[in-house]
């Protein structure tokens, strides 16, 4: 089975199309109004939770990076069914606070917190991960100057990278977080300070889909942990062992394996409980949580014959899935999934391009890829589009309305 | 003297800082009242434009493509200047017409059109460029509907195309146009029909600096249109032969030579002249008209060491100027030319990294640049934001507010 035949059979479908939520796209995009939107289903939502809940061990902390996808109906409905939300920024705040969950479930972090962030932050009685010496200078103000004591964990840069990953978030220098070396010196201007001090943050990487580098990551920011907790202002709460679990964008990528990356959390659970009696392993989740239960959908505005070669033109493009076009940092364009929605059922007729409606060559959602006969006002959805989908595109670009997006 | 310097030198200066618009960097972020924001000068618009139309022959048809900023201030700014607009959405083309521009100096392009844009554009009596046969039949259905005589012309995917383009948009299979040697039959279909034809357009690449590979396209252009004009419906009056005129944005780059251009053009007026009476040649141009004449301007939130790397982090990023992190397309990421825009007088201290506000590697706006020694609250300008700047980034990633925009 290929990549998105599998993608497909996840959704389901009626009538001979492809469903979000039991819904048959086409009449989705009734109710939704228009196309282009962004759809996502909310029992996948659900499953995909109760598979990581499965996996891992019971007392790990589970934590969603609203950064993958901010969309508050979408915020409110996993604020069910996780412990906590990341934050990244003050909008992001607001948002995840907008849901019941509770502000000391939530943390920030960020290399480029502005002041008045910081303010809301702690006003808000939310966890700051300082990311700088100067974070916490700019907290003590805050807390100050709003009479609070402010909750705050330490970002830590570690002293290793992990392989594998999409993208490198540790080791060496970084932008991020504060160098393990230099922690004990920062952790003891907090001595005696009015802080509600909370644990260490560390993050190696993302997009990962390889367990054992999750793991030895996991392992060896433990093992970070547990040495620097010995210089902590009081005792160790939180191990925030970050997340950077990835998910298969192409037909190259193997889908990840939660199995082991369950049985090593145990084994560090128990290290962690030995260590640091009271502390608890958190782990933070964004893509993998949302990424494969959102699709992109889209519809035929022309078929064009070219010198040999078919272009379907839709009326959605990189715009709104930058990604997808191959255009957000990739340094090889690789076709994401994607599907004639409403002929789910019909047999490949031939290769086709998929091209976005915007006046660039950079507009290319699929590239001879092999669908069935599509035409004018077929619908084309693209898979693996819940996370940094319309957040991490470029709306704007030639003035095109925004897209909706719906959960269903 | 560097790009950055030459840049610099173009802005002028005022009281040791940078100058927009003849203000200060400091003052006019007090003025905009946040950081970061884009500042685009008046004074260096009208300066492109006058050396544009000096290097160009009097009777070529100067239009802005509205799509590479599309700030209506700007839009106003330049109606004075410029002949007319091409747009490419029908968020664009009301833009467009919001100025004092007259709908038939406006052109409307773009391979993925809905059936509604069509219908604004009839209405409008803009001219729609074809880039399909099923564009034809949507143009004539709104003509009858509104009860007008629609303005059209051809867009052609040529049969050649232009080496040293950064994006290549014509010849071989392609999105966008009607491949050349279908346009007679196309044209066939319009005869006797209540059409206001226009002419050809035809585009072959942008973001191009060597003049000379312009001069070829613009020859073969001019030739291909001749050719097509013996099946036109009725005398040909536009020759839209594209602009694709690059602009520096690295250091390795040369700014393009006009005065070829010139020459050239001046020969194909000529022959324009001969072959197609009451013909004009257009040459639509949006990167070279107002890239260089903004700046994206940040400021320093934090400056960090590690592990013996200076980081400046900045309270902009990637979400406002995808091209410059080097994420939007490009293979290899070069710096784009940036300064410490209230030191500017200073000599360089030293190499620094200026890393975006957001939580990933992928935000990085200056890689081991020297810079004058600078700190919290500096201010950080990237040059050559003018074009292609906050429309074409993912201003929603991190979900941090957008940034003003201020004509000066």
């Amino acid at each position: 089975m290929t990549l998105t035949q599998a993608l497909a059979a996840r959704f389901g479908r009626a009538g001979g199309a492809l469903a979000v939520g039991g819904v048959p796209v086409e009449r989705l995009a009734a109710r939704v109004g228009a196309t282009p939107f962004f759809a996502y289903d909310r029992g996948l939502l659900a499953d995909r939770l109760a598979a990581v809940r499965h996996a891992l061990p019971a007392g790990v902390h589970l934590s969603y990076a609203v950064k993958a996808n901010p969309m508050p109906a979408l915020l409110h409905h996993l604020s069910a069914l996780v412990d906590g939300f990341d934050v990244a920024s003050g909008l992001e705040l607001r948002a995840a606070l907008d849901t019941p969950v509770r502000p000391e479930k939530v943390s920030f972090a960020g290399p480029g917190k502005t002041v008045a962030e910081i303010r809301q932050a702690v006003a808000s009685g939310v966890t700051v991960e300082l990311e700088s010496e100067l974070e916490l200078t700019r907290v003590r103000a805050a807390a100050a100057e709003i009479g609070v004591a402010a909750r705050v964990a330490v970002r830590v840069n570690p002293d290793f990278a992990v392989r594998g990953s999409g993208m490198r978030l540790g080791g060496g220098p970084q932008q991020f977080g504060v160098d393990s070396e230099r922690v004990p010196d920062l952790l003891r201007l907090m001595a005696g300070e009015d802080l509600e001090f909370q644990g260490f943050h560390i993050f190696a990487g993302s997009q990962n889909l390889r367990a054992e580098e999750i793991c030895e990551a996991q392992r060896r920011t433990v093992d970070l942990v547990v040495a620097l907790a010995e210089h902590a202002p009081s005792p160790v709460r939180y191990v925030n062992v970050g997340g950077g679990f990835g998910i298969p964008y192409t037909a190259r990528d193997t889908a990840l394996d939660l199995a082991p990356i369950g049985e090593n959390l145990a084994k560090l659970t128990d290290v962690v409980a030995a260590a640091l009696p009271g502390a608890r392993i958190a782990v933070e989740l964004g893509r993998y949580l949302v990424g494969e239960a959102g699709v992109y959908v889209t519809r035929v505005l022309d078929r064009k014959e070219s010198r040999g070669k078919v272009f379907l033109v839709v009326d959605g493009g990189l715009h709104h899935q930058l990604a997808a076009s191959g255009n957000f940092g990739q340094t090889i364009r690789r076709n994401y999934p994607l599907a004639v929605a409403n002929r789910i059922d019909e047999t490949a007729a031939g290769k086709v391009s998929v091209v976005g409606c915007l006046c660039t060559p950079l507009d290319l959602l699929g590239d001879d890829v092999d669908l069935p006969a599509a035409d004018v006002g077929d619908l084309i959805v693209l898979f693996q589009a819940g996370a940094y989908g319309l957040t991490a595109s470029p709306t704007a670009f030639l003035s095109h309305p925004a897209p909706v997006e719906v959960l269903v």
